[in-house]
C-alpha cells in the first residue's frame, strides 16, 4: 500500500467537507484557532513518514499530553499508581465530579481530568514543576528525535485564569486524601504540560514508542506499551472511546486542541489535527479521517 | 508453541489455586454449582480444538448469549439498531437503571442488561417467543458446528421468578417509548436464551465466527465481526472492562454462570468456565486463566 | 375577616388572569379538561364553607388521593409503616428511580410515586383490590360527609394503559424485597385511588380531619395529624414543596388533575382546582390562589 | 405551664441518657469537647429566659450561623439571592457537589454549604473579610442584646486547614460563574463565621428575631421572617430535615458543634447543644430534647 498516497487523498477528502465541528471556546488562544486546518501524519516504527496537509504547523496537544506523563508516573511508581486511579471507562464527562463524590476521591480512568490531575500530583512529589515539566519535554524530545518542542506559555496562562474546575476537582480530591501537593501547584504543572504545542509530524514520530516494531524507541517495557494501548482504547476519548473502538477499531488519545494521536500495535503511529470539536470533544475530522485509513489499511486490531 | 500443552498448564495452575471467587447465588442453579469446576479450550478458525480441564462439562452461558442474540439483530436490523441502544461503556454495575433514567430509555451498551433487553426485544418483534429462541439456537448450533446445544428449562423459570429487576428496566424503557413488545414477553425469551447451556468446547467452537481466518464460519460481515469485538473490548465484562482490556488485552464476554468468550481476532476463540466470580461478577479463574493464555502466546491485540 | 368574600376576590383574581399553566397531557382523559376552570372552597372544622369558581365540578384528585392512603396505613401499621419508606423530602422528580437505586428499594417519601405505591402495597396486603378501594372511599366518604364520592372508571383504565414507569418503579422495588403484592395488583389498585374524582366542597370538607378544631372530625390521632401535615410541608408539592413552604407557609398535597388541599391547622382546610401546572407539575392558579389566601389571613404557620 | 420546671426536667432526661451520638472529628478543636455537655435555654420575645444544664457555656455555632448571613442576604440583596441559590429541599449530604453538577452550580438552598457559600459571597461582595465579619457579629450582638459574642480563630484556622471540599464547592461555582470573590476569601469569610461562638443563653436570645411577637427584636420584616422559618423547616437539617419537622414539628437550624436553635413562631426561641450527632449531623440529644419540649409544650406548628 502507497502510504503517502493514502494520506494525501485523507486530506484531500477532509479538507473537501464542509462539517467541520466546533472549535474549542473556553480560554482565546484556542477560539482564535482557524478551524479549517487539517493535519495528517504517519510515523512508521524506523521513522519513516507519511504527511499530508497542515502537518508541520504547531498545535496544542492539551490532552495528549497525558499519554506522555502517564507513561513517566508508570515508569516511576509501576502498579502503585493504581491505588490512586482506576482503570475503567467513565460513562461520564470528561471533567465530571460525580464519580467522584461516588467513589471516594479515586478518578475512574488517568484520562480523565481528574485522573490526570493524580497522575501530574505523582510525579511531581518533591520536585519542582519547572524540573518536573523539563522532564515530560525531555520524554517526548526524546520520543521525537526532535529537541524543538516546547510549551505554550499564552496558552498555560489562559488555562490557569480559567481553571477553577480543575481547581475543583484537585480540592475535593485533596479532601478525599487523594492529592499531595498543593492544588494550586499541581494544577499549574497540569496547565503547563496540556500546553505543549507540536507538529503533526513530532506527535506522530513522538508516539512511535508505543508501536513496538524495528526501529521504535524503547521508553517503556513493552508490557507498559500494551497496557497503555488498551487504556486508550477503553478510555482514551472521554465518554465517545467505545464510539471511536467500533468505528476505527485502534487506539488513541484525542485532545482538545483537535489533535489525535492513534497506535496501530506494531505498525506505525498515526497523528491528526483539525481544530472542529465533535459533540464528545474529540476532533471532528480527525476521528473521520483515521477510520478512513483504518479501513483503507485494515489496521483494525479486531480482525 | 504447544497450545495444548500450555491450557494443560493453565488448567492445573488454575485447579492448584484457593481463590476462587464467589459463585452467583441469586437463583438456586446456579447457587449450587461446585466452585471447584474449571474448564478451558481453544479452537482455531479450521476448528482444532486444545482443551483442558471441565471443558466437556454444560453450564450456564448467561450473558455470553447476549453476545450471539446481537450477531443476530445486527444482521436483521444493521446500524438502526443504534437509535435504540448505545456503544459507550457505561460506567455502572450491569443492571443498573440510574443512567436510563439519565438519557431517557437508551441503554448506554447492548451487553448491560437493558441493552440486551433492547436487542431482545428488537428481534423479538412480530414473532413468537419460541421462533425466535429456535432461531438463537440454530445460529449458535451452525457457528458451533454442533446440533447438541439446549436451554436449560429450569433456569429459565428461576430466573423468571427472580426477574423483578428485568422487568422494572424493560417497563422503564416502555415508559420511555424504547420497548415494542410486553415486558414480559421480551423477558421472558431473554431469561430463555440466558439459560442456554453449552461446555466450553462448544462456546470455543461456537466464538470462531467472530475469530475470522482461514476455516472460521462467516456468519456475519467482516466489519460487524469487527464491530463486535470492539463492543466487547470496551463493554463485555461490565464495570471491569478497562482492566480486563489492561491485564488480557483481548475482546471478552463473560456470563454469570462464570463462562468467558475471548477472541483473539485472526488467531483463536478461547473459552473458559470457572463458577466463582470476582468483584465485577466476572469469572475469578477465567479472568487469571486467559490473562496467563494472552502473556504465554502474545496474542494482546495492543503489541 | 369576611371569609366569602376572600374566597369571591381570590375567584376573580385568577380567573382574569392569562397564565394558566399546562395541563397534563399523558392520558386523554386529564389532557381533554378545559384549563380555564377554577374552584375554591374553605371549610372551617364545624363544616361551615365558603366557596367561589367552579368549585361544585368534580376533578381527578390523582396524588391528593395519597393523603387518604396514608392516614389509613398509618392507623394500620402506625410506626412500621416507616420500615418500608422514609419521611424526607427526595430532590428529585415525583417518579424518578434514580434514588432508590441509591437507597436499596427505600422511597425517600410517602407522597413521591414508588412510596405511594408501597403505602398502597401495605394496606392492601391479603386483601382483595375492590375491598380497599371500598375502604379508601368509605374513608373519604366519612371525612368529607358525603357518600358521594366515586372512581372515574375511564381515568383508571387510562392510567393502567400508561402505567409502564410505575410499573417499573413496583418490579424495582419487589426486587429489594419492598414490595409483597404482584406489582400489577398494587398499581391497578393505586391506579384506581388516584381516578377518585372530587368536588372543591368536597375535598375542603375531607380535609378538615387534618386540621384539628372543634367540631372537626376525628378520624386519626392528633399526633397522627400532625405528622401528617409535616410531611405534607416538607413534601407534599414533589420537588416544589420548599417553594410552596416559602411562598404560602401551610401544608398542603397536591395533584396533577389540578388540585391541591391546603390545610391550616387549627383554622380550616381549603381546596382549589384549576387544571393548568407549573414547572413542578403542581397547579399554576391552585398555588397563586393559596399564596395569596395565606397572605390576606395570615394564617402561615410561620409567624 | 412552668417553663423553668420543663427545661430543668428535659436536661435531667438528657444527662440520665447513654447515647450521646457521635462527636464531630474533622478538626481537633470539635474533636476534643466533652459530649457530656447538655445545655437548653427558652427565650420568650420579651427577653425573660429559662435555662437549664450548661446553658451558660460556649460552644461553636458552625451552621447555625448560615441563619445570621441568609437575614443579612435577604436584607441587603432580597428576592435577587434567588438567582443565585434555590429554596428546596437537596436530597443529598449537606457538602455534597452532586447536585451542583447537574443544576449548573446553583447550590439547592442556603443552608446545605455550596448554598451558604453563595451567601457569604454575596454579601463580601466589594468588602474586606474583616468589615463583613464584623457586619455579621453586630447583627447577632444586636439581636442577642449581648455584646460579648466573638470569633474562635482557633476553630476558624483548623477549618481552613481542613477546608478542602469547601474550597472544591467554591471553585465549582466559580466555573459556573456563580461565584464573585476569590474562593480563598469567602471561604475564609465563611470558616471565620462559623467559628463564632456562643451560649445557649445567647444564642436562645439572638433567636427571638425570629420569633416575632411583643418585645422581640425587628431586625427583619415579618415576611422574611416568615420565609427565614419556612426556610428552616424544610431544610434546616440537611438530609434530617423531613424527620426533623415530623418528629418536632417546628422550624430549626443545627450546627456540627452540637447546637440546634428553634423556632416557636410568636411563642419563643428555643436553643440546645449536645456535641454528640446523629446519623445526619444533627445533635442528637438536642434532637430528643427539642422533641419532648414539643410535645410537653404543644407548640408544633402543624396543629
Amino acid at each position: 500500500m502507497d502510504l503517502q498516497q493514502l494520506v494525501t487523498q485523507i486530506a484531500k477528502d477532509m479538507i473537501a467537507r464542509r462539517d467541520r465541528g466546533i472549535v474549542a471556546d473556553y480560554i482565546p488562544e484556542l477560539a482564535s484557532i482557524d478551524p479549517d486546518h487539517f493535519g495528517i501524519t504517519i510515523a512508521l516504527p524506523d521513522g519513516r513518514i507519511y504527511s499530508a496537509g497542515d502537518s508541520d504547523t504547531r498545535f496544542s496537544i492539551q490532552s495528549v499530553s497525558k499519554l506522555f506523563t502517564l507513561a513517566i508516573a508508570l515508569g516511576k511508581l509501576g502498579d502503585r499508581l493504581w491505588q490512586r486511579v482506576g482503570r475503567e471507562p467513565s460513562g461520564q464527562p470528561f471533567n465530571s465530579i460525580l464519580q467522584l463524590e461516588h467513589e471516594q476521591g479515586i478518578p475512574r480512568n488517568p484520562f480523565i481530568n481528574p485522573g490526570a490531575l493524580v497522575v501530574t500530583d505523582a510525579i511531581l512529589q518533591g520536585h519542582e514543576p519547572r524540573e518536573v515539566l523539563g522532564e515530560v519535554l525531555r520524554f517526548i524530545q526524546s520520543a521525537a528525535g526532535d529537541g524543538d518542542i516546547r510549551i505554550d506559555e499564552n496558552v498555560a496562562r489562559s488555562e490557569a485564569m480559567h481553571g477553577d474546575r480543575n481547581l475543583a476537582l484537585a480540592h475535593f480530591m485533596a479532601a478525599h486524601g487523594n492529592f499531595f501537593n498543593p492544588p494550586e501547584k499541581t494544577c499549574g504543572t497540569y496547565f503547563h504540560h496540556c500546553a505543549i504545542e507540536m507538529t503533526c509530524e513530532q506527535l506522530a514520530r513522538a508516539g512511535r514508542f508505543l508501536v513496538g516494531g524495528e526501529g521504535a524507541p524503547r521508553l517503556i517495557s513493552p508490557a507498559s506499551v500494551r497496557r497503555i494501548n488498551a487504556l486508550m482504547l477503553t478510555c482514551g476519548h472521554y465518554d465517545g472511546s467505545g464510539d471511536f473502538a467500533y468505528r476505527v477499531g485502534l487506539p488513541g488519545k484525542s485532545g482538545v486542541g483537535g489533535g489525535i494521536l492513534v497506535i496501530a500495535p506494531g505498525r506505525a503511529a498515526i497523528s491528526v489535527w483539525s481544530p472542529g470539536l465533535n459533540a464528545h470533544g474529540n476532533s471532528h475530522l480527525g476521528t473521520l479521517a483515521v477510520e478512513q485509513l483504518a479501513r483503507a489499511t485494515g489496521w483494525s486490531i479486531f480482525g
